[in-house]
């Protein structure tokens, strides 16, 4: 391809020359004496068929039709903070949409935000005279933490930034900080730019607000390695690929890139809200998957008292994944032999900002991919499990982070990895209490418990775009003289006809396939299908007409069925900060559309609920969840039986004697029966 | 400690010397005419409290009162198989124990009786003249798999073996014979050691049995590498510890070790029946666990239809973990540094057999461990995910391989991992049909539902040997003036107060938790805990009538705890073979014993429903399931926390800035803010 056409690839990520000039036609739309703040300038995917179609005859070779290139931009009004949205088209320069958002519509936080409401909330005067009652030693240090302001109901149309305060005990700029929370919160409107109330919040197990007070300084509780007594016996592990990696990479416009691996062959995008998505992700030449991404997240907390109440993060709709994407480090982040992918987002002021090393591509073993031994011959055959990891690490709300991982493997499985990690949202609590909606971390520190849901955004293409979604139960035959001995069992498939949200139920070992009824498997004549294996987890606990539950769009189900629509991307609505529901994943869910043999998008809800314990803080070990996606009858026999064997001359392990000393490499003998 | 202190060591696993002097007590209660075959001379664990007190004063070095060493032997008599179990104190050369076992108690099999049945059931007559019609191609042999006739108590007192017949059609001996299976199937009475009868087996949707008739071959569906057109384009993946490994090991005994890593010490032994077993479990000298091992495993059919009715495997108690596992070659089963435990079992003849390597030891890299950026000041701080893990590999019934595998990591956590992969065992269906109990994964070739039950025996030690079971839940608030907007939740503990079997439920996030009332948390007062999360799944679907449920005796919850009483080490019983319940982990329980700070065991049994694709054959791509433990305000911050920082210097990655092109390393550089 022609640079031309890769620039005009309709899948690309927008790039520095196209940012800008959106930047400047959105401008171009007020006079010049208004000054506009962006909030997202981000890639307005094409109509799927227009996309399907050029992703064909790129396939085919055939000549490729160009496709506008559209950028969706989000801004404000600074005098005025009016929020706009507009779809720009960049190749011909128009404007297409630009409309002011409804009243209770937010568009996300940025930086540059953020950091004009921390500057606000500590130098606000009522602030000021409630921290000095603290008497704080010299070189302790208020930091603060502004969080959206979440929803319910009540006068809370302003864009607002509930703000949690914390002191940072020393002059280390690093000192962890959320070990020392305060009561004292201010509340700052991010219209007006001021601070319109200072809340006061409660310490005990009831209602009761304090009167500020000397605060007592509590041990430092901190997580840098400078300041622990580290371990001294841990020796080096290396990873070496001494021929290179086994993946291929390949330019998809100026910063997308086709990755192929082990007869895998999909595009890598990247951008503002979602992060990582995968496109025409295909296994052998055969189309599996058309799109896959963290579609959103949805993080509610438990403390029931004002203002935690409204705690309620909103990771990718609140801030995005691709904004707060961490600049992954050589050896620091990922192990081995890295490849990095780099993206180019918008900062506020609509000009480009380069992030490099949003994510890495590497290979990885996972043990024993299959194996036989035939004890008559003493012959074993064996693989091991060879793995494509796509990791991105995001750091939301200050606190915490999520390394977020698509990993395929040679088996034709593909799994989306979630790590939290980081610390823990703390708050103040009187010492010594204990309380049941949360954990005490540190003196005088409470970690409220709260719930995780991530939704995973398939929108698949099993052998073409004509899909449906089923689900697979297994069921006792009764008492019969076909089953005299009442241990005869049986699986029983159901189709799901209309849009909806589903549950797991492992009592009956129900699981869900996206298949191809179109497309029989040649040996067994099931449809050719992908199953999906998803972790139960407790649904939001939030009751259903509060705004955590309404909000929360995607998290009373285990997994929800729409019928293909444009611009249905984010479960959890377009705008999510203050959101109060009824444009996410339940509204898309009740149109009821007929979802059998169309194109369909798949929505997998996952999370846990974190009762947070001690061993969290002041940094938290990941915590795994894994969703998995495997060919069910979509091969013909296990795909993974050409792996090259395992084998002592290929993979060069070492024998340990004994300890400590290291011995010659033994090469694989040929095994002795054991009768 | 000396040599002679090693010997003795009470958990120390039994030697060459010691299996031949216990066949030679047991040999010596029987006149010399009297011809002995053994199923099992295993290590005959002390009394607990001796054990204790030993461990105790090895801890403090003070002298150690040597233990009596004793064996459990299991052992027929030839002529009669009346089939015997005894304990013989090797230390006095006293038979302290020797009995014939009930009229329904039957030993596990062993392999040489495994192959005198394949023998006699391919030499008899009458399966002969059967085997004649098929009129099967020159150099096509026919094989069998003897499995244990399981138990339907209709006439099932004897000794048997139900002989699953599949042809070999090449003289490659290993050819997959899996992919042609007959209907016929002869049954050998193994005490008389001849075929009893020769049943047919229905091949299609109902019971109908048809004559057989020419045999269709079908196109082979082999495995072995050099029957694939093997993938070219993998590269290698060496993992290079230039220092050597980071744990050390000392020998407990002649062949057990006592392993040290990072922080954790325990001691691992390694028997017949439970293969792997871990004692004196320990982290940074605090006591966790007594005793940790796979007890049993049960496998449950769904084809209502005789003889399969009965198929139900056993195969820790039916063969042996130990016994059955296989000897690991370097580079080819485990990746690395790699240090094996050898064992020495019995075989038939009560002579010892050399097991060379049937653990292997090493480290891996399990992603990122904890992470956190600053962004405030861009500062990351970031660790990796050491892991140290003991993997066993055990074929099964000939077909099935289990990947078993304890994995420890720098957080305080323990995982027990299982990765199901080998060979379905497979019976004839007529070509072309399709039956709702099974998979057709090669023409004419039915791979039936089964489910997997596997019980992970945990002998707790929690600070101390007085724990107890509990589990959390978490619940909403009822709206109120404390929970005015129906967002609040709580979590609350139920202490479990009899011995009992236990459900998992997601809809509160239930999770239960090792405790020990009497040592708390001195930041949170909480009792110290190590939580367990156990993966749902769907409970026997056999009625409770049945006797696959009567047998297994571990299916019906996913947790089970009981007060420890000596010898009550399997949770099928001690006998399985044609067992019928009553003697394993369901009995157990209904003694209803008092199991609050007492010595408790606690019993995870998790699992799945294998409903087979297609893509699990000939051989399958591994299904992992994992069960971990793990640290619950236990310590009082992250254990992991001195865990050494993720460098560039450590770790030695490489960038790829192009595929194929291996640029040179870039090292860790300070970040910058996005701010």
């Amino acid at each position: 391809m022609s640079y031309l056409n890769q620039a005009s690839h309709p899948l690309a990520p927008i790039t520095a020359a196209e940012i800008k000039s959106a930047a400047l036609l959105a401008k171009g739309r007020w006079p010049a004496n208004v000054s506009i703040g962006f909030k997202a300038i981000t890639l307005q995917e094409p109509e799927k068929h227009l996309v399907v179609g050029y992703l064909e005859a790129e396939r085919q070779s055939k000549r490729l039709r160009s496709i506008d290139r559209k950028v969706f931009v989000v801004y404000t009004i600074k005098s005025s903070g009016a929020p706009h949205e507009a779809i720009i088209n960049i190749t011909t320069g128009q404007v297409e949409h630009n409309v002011r958002l409804g009243p209770f519509e937010h568009p996300n936080a940025d930086p540059y935000e953020l950091m004009m409401v921390e500057k606000l909330a500590l130098e606000d005067p009522r602030v000021k005279a409630e921290l000095a009652k603290l008497e704080l030693p010299t070189g302790a240090k208020v930091m603060t933490d502004p969080w959206g302001y979440g929803s319910d109901c009540l006068d809370d149309e302003k864009r607002m930034f509930q703000c949690f305060l914390y002191v940072r005990p020393t002059s280390d700029p690093d000192g962890n900080h959320y070990a020392h929370p305060l009561d004292i919160s201010p509340v700052v409107d991010a219209t007006a730019m001021k601070v319109i109330r200072v809340d006061k919040m409660p310490t005990g197990a009831d209602n009761t607000i304090k009167e500020t007070s000397p605060y007592k300084m509590q041990p430092v509780n901190d997580y840098l390695p400078e300041n622990q007594n580290l371990r001294t016996d841990l020796k080096p592990l290396h990873v070496v690929q001494p021929e290179g990696a086994s993946f291929q990479v390949s330019k998809v416009g100026q910063l997308g890139e086709r990755i192929t691996w082990q007869k895998w062959s999909f595009i890598l995008g990247f951008n503002q809200r979602e992060g990582m998505v995968l496109y025409d992700v295909h296994y052998d030449n055969r189309s599996v998957f058309y799109r896959l991404s963290l579609s959103d997240m949805s993080i509610p907390y438990a403390d029931p008292r004002h203002p935690y109440h409204k705690k309620h993060a909103f990771d990718l709709g609140d801030a995005g994944a691709g904004i707060t994407a961490n600049n992954l480090e050589l050896g620091c982040d990922c192990l081995g032999y890295i490849h990095y992918l780099s993206a180019v987002l918008s900062n506020a002021d609509g000009e480009a900002q380069n992030m490099p090393n949003v994510v890495c591509i590497h290979e990885q073993d996972n043990g024993i991919g299959w194996k036989h031994t035939n004890y008559r011959t003493g012959r074993a055959a064996v693989v091991r499990n060879r793995e494509l990891v796509l990791q991105s690490i995001i750091t939301q709300v200050s606190n915490y982070e999520y390394i977020l991982a698509f990993i395929f493997n040679q088996a034709g499985e593909i799994m989306y990895e979630v790590r939290a990690t980081g610390i823990l949202s703390t708050q103040p609590i009187d010492e010594g209490l204990s309380v049941p909606f949360g954990t005490v971390v540190h003196p005088g520190v409470l970690a409220a418990h709260h719930q995780h849901f991530f939704s995973l955004r398939i929108d698949p293409a099993i052998d073409g775009h004509k899909n449906r979604l089923s689900y697979t139960e297994a069921h006792p035959y009764p008492r019969s003289e076909w089953n005299p001995h009442g241990t005869g069992y049986y699986s029983a498939d159901t189709v799901v006809e209309k849009s909806a949200g589903l549950d797991l139920d492992a009592s009956k070992n129900r699981f869900f396939k996206i298949e191809n009824s179109q497309v029989l498997n040649k040996v067994n004549n099931k449809p050719v299908a992908y199953k999906i294996h998803a972790p139960d987890c407790q649904k939001i606990i939030s009751d259903q007409e509060s705004f955590h539950f309404r909000r929360s769009e995607f998290s009373s189900h285990n997994i929800y069925v729409t019928k293909y629509k444009e611009g249905e991307l984010w479960a959890g609505g377009k705008h999510t900060m203050q959101s109060r529901g009824g444009q996410g994943l339940r509204s898309f869910t009740e149109r009821q559309d007929n979802v059998v043999d169309e194109d369909i998008v798949v929505w997998v809800s996952f999370g846990m609920n974190h009762i947070p314990r001690i061993e969290d803080f002041p940094v938290m070990p990941v915590e795994i969840i894994k969703v998995s996606m495997k060919p069910a009858n979509f091969f013909d026999k296990n795909p993974s039986l050409d792996v090259p064997p395992s084998k002592q001359a290929f993979n060069k392990s070492r024998l340990i004697e004994r300890p400590g000393l290291i011995e010659e490499a033994s090469c694989c003998l040929p095994k002795q029966s054991k009768i």
